[in-house]
């Protein structure tokens, strides 16, 4: 833990279901609270170890009020301060804004980076270099992005475009813009000017600042998450009046419009296991002409198969002949598909809740 | 039931392990004693419905002393001498000829009619027409096969090539020659002559005729099956020493060759459910974009999906994006193949027997 970061708090917004993961994940048990890499830690839990060295015990958790007791039970260490209990969602920058507004109250130069409670980035040493250097442009008054260099032209993410070096900084830049999700031809003409990064959602900057910005363009939002760090009883009334936003379009555009946003490259490889497939090629990128299994080995029986096996268990999973398929068991549901449409699976979650089965989703 | 098939008694052989029907069939728990077609019957209690009407209570069952048990739980109205028990698997030659040495001994101008516990026929009528004229013909000392006319060139069963009529008979004709299961194109020339049938194993004979062709050929076997039909108690002792060989081998292709075998083309469809393609085909032959499903249809979500799915209460099964896949779902075991390699779904008994998985098989 580095006495040089003694101002810097770390926030993980803890939302998302997950249905493109579903059997895996559902709604009462989403990503972040599954160990989805294998790895014998949660996606929180690896996400709380990453930021803890940077970040020590300055940790805020935001998340769903219906998560509250079973993120308290992954992460014992939290202090009661350490997690805010959402009565509903209200997208991300009503979380983000109200744990900036928290840590604000209780130390008001504090920078805080926010960090999904999802995500995956297995390069440790990496992820510090970034931050560290986004904490330093934060001090001066930005809001700092961390950008990922892309792998391939991916079409389900945003993307952040680079401009001039910011002066005095090791890598740091200054954002052009933000541009949403592309399609494929250009993501493709994104990738070849060299000028283009994933856009993970990661924002470092002083709490007060992001709150100031915040109450330029949605003044409501950012007095009423100062409101409720100020009296937290007022949560259950004021939370309902505050506006639904995502961070991005609150506030990470129009302050890149106004010159205030700068990147990090960030020189790691991150995944947000958006699907089935994002999750195989984590796993093992190269099988080869065998399936990537995530759990025990013996419980899967191949023969000429490729795709993504999740077992579980007590129960033996065969495969003959196929090609690229994922094949998923839980106790009460088996899902089977393809790498190709592992998206598409949210379609069987919206048809179990059209036939009333709200017990599986 | 008829008076004019007195004599007529029908052998039912309930052998055979399905392995390429896994994890529905187990070795302790064969094709014969499921239902596999959602009749609300298993196909053993389907087989002997089937026979009743022309051989009424003269029904003998030949099956491994492994299943006898499961075998009267499901023909509780078979008598004492309607179970013969194997005490280990001989073939398909020494349980019919056991069989017929039982039924001569109690009725020594029997006429028999072997009909495999594990074959779907739908049409009844077209069926007794079938095995009546048999019935006529065997009672003339012949060899009696039905023959299935062919729907497809299939390279899975082995086939009869017919030749002149039998004065007398409506439809009976001289057996020129079994010949084995044909490579494709043999298969589609067999087709393209109209001479040739599937042989589905059905043999009609007197219990006399059989014994004595047999007697020709392999004189011990022969005398085997009658000495334990007149002495039961040494079948442990006696039945282990017996020639393994089918009956095809044993008999029918000598006595064809001997000018003493006859086949009635059977007008009716006929299915031994190979594989679980057969099995899906037999269900629904045309589904229409949908996959068939052998169960309850409220267990399947099924999104832009195909082939064959084999649910089990309390498990929801979903499909997104696949093709002619096959899933079966039991509760200690999971297949996931496609309709194409169906056929292949015996290397994973193999792989799980080689990996001391036999409590899966």
């Amino acid at each position: 833990m580095s006495e040089d970061l003694a101002d810097f708090w770390a926030v993980v917004p803890a939302g998302g279901a997950g249905t493109r993961l579903w059997p895996l994940s559902r709604a009462g048990r989403p990503k972040f609270l599954l160990d989805l890499t294998g790895s014998g830690r949660t996606l929180i839990q690896a996400t709380v170890e990453r930021v803890a060295p940077l970040a020590g015990a300055r940790v805020v958790v935001v998340t769903g009020a219906a998560h509250e007791a079973a993120v308290r039970e992954q992460l014992p260490a939290l202090g009661p301060l350490g997690l805010l209990a959402e009565p509903s969602p209200r997208d991300s920058m009503a979380a983000i804004a109200w744990a900036a507004a928290v840590i604000e109250a209780q130390s008001p130069q504090a920078v805080i980076g926010s960090f999904a409670a999802d995500h995956v980035i297995p390069d440790q040493p990496a992820f510090e270099t970034a931050v560290r250097e986004a904490v330093d442009v934060a001090r001066q008054g930005h809001l700092v992005t961390i950008g990922i260099e892309p792998t391939h032209p991916a079409t389900g993410f945003g993307y952040i475009q680079m401009g001039t070096r910011l002066p005095g900084v090791a890598t740091a830049r200054r954002v052009r813009q933000f541009v949403e999700k592309p399609d494929a031809s250009r993501a493709a003409a994104y990738l070849s000017t060299g000028e283009f990064r994933w856009n993970a959602g990661m924002f470092v900057v002083r709490a007060s600042v992001l709150l100031d910005l915040l109450a330029t363009w949605h003044p409501d939002l950012a007095a009423g998450a100062r409101e409720i760090a100020a009296a937290p009883e007022s949560v259950d009334t004021r939370w309902p009046t505050l506006e639904k936003i995502a961070i991005d379009h609150a506030v990470a555009e129009p302050a890149a419009d106004a010159g205030r946003v700068a990147v990090v490259p960030g020189d790691f490889t991150w995944d947000d296991i958006g699907d089935f497939t994002s999750l195989g090629a984590l796993i093992d990128p190269e099988p080869e002409r065998q399936p990537v299994i995530l759990g025990d080995r013996d419980l899967v029986t191949s023969v000429d198969a490729t795709g993504l096996v999740v077992p579980r268990p007590g129960r033996q999973i065969a495969l003959v002949g196929v090609e690229d398929l994922v094949v998923v068991d839980t106790e009460d549901a088996v899902l089977v598909t393809t790498r190709a449409r592992a998206q598409d699976v949210k379609a069987v979650v919206d048809a179990l809740r059209a036939a009333g089965r709200a017990d599986l989703v």
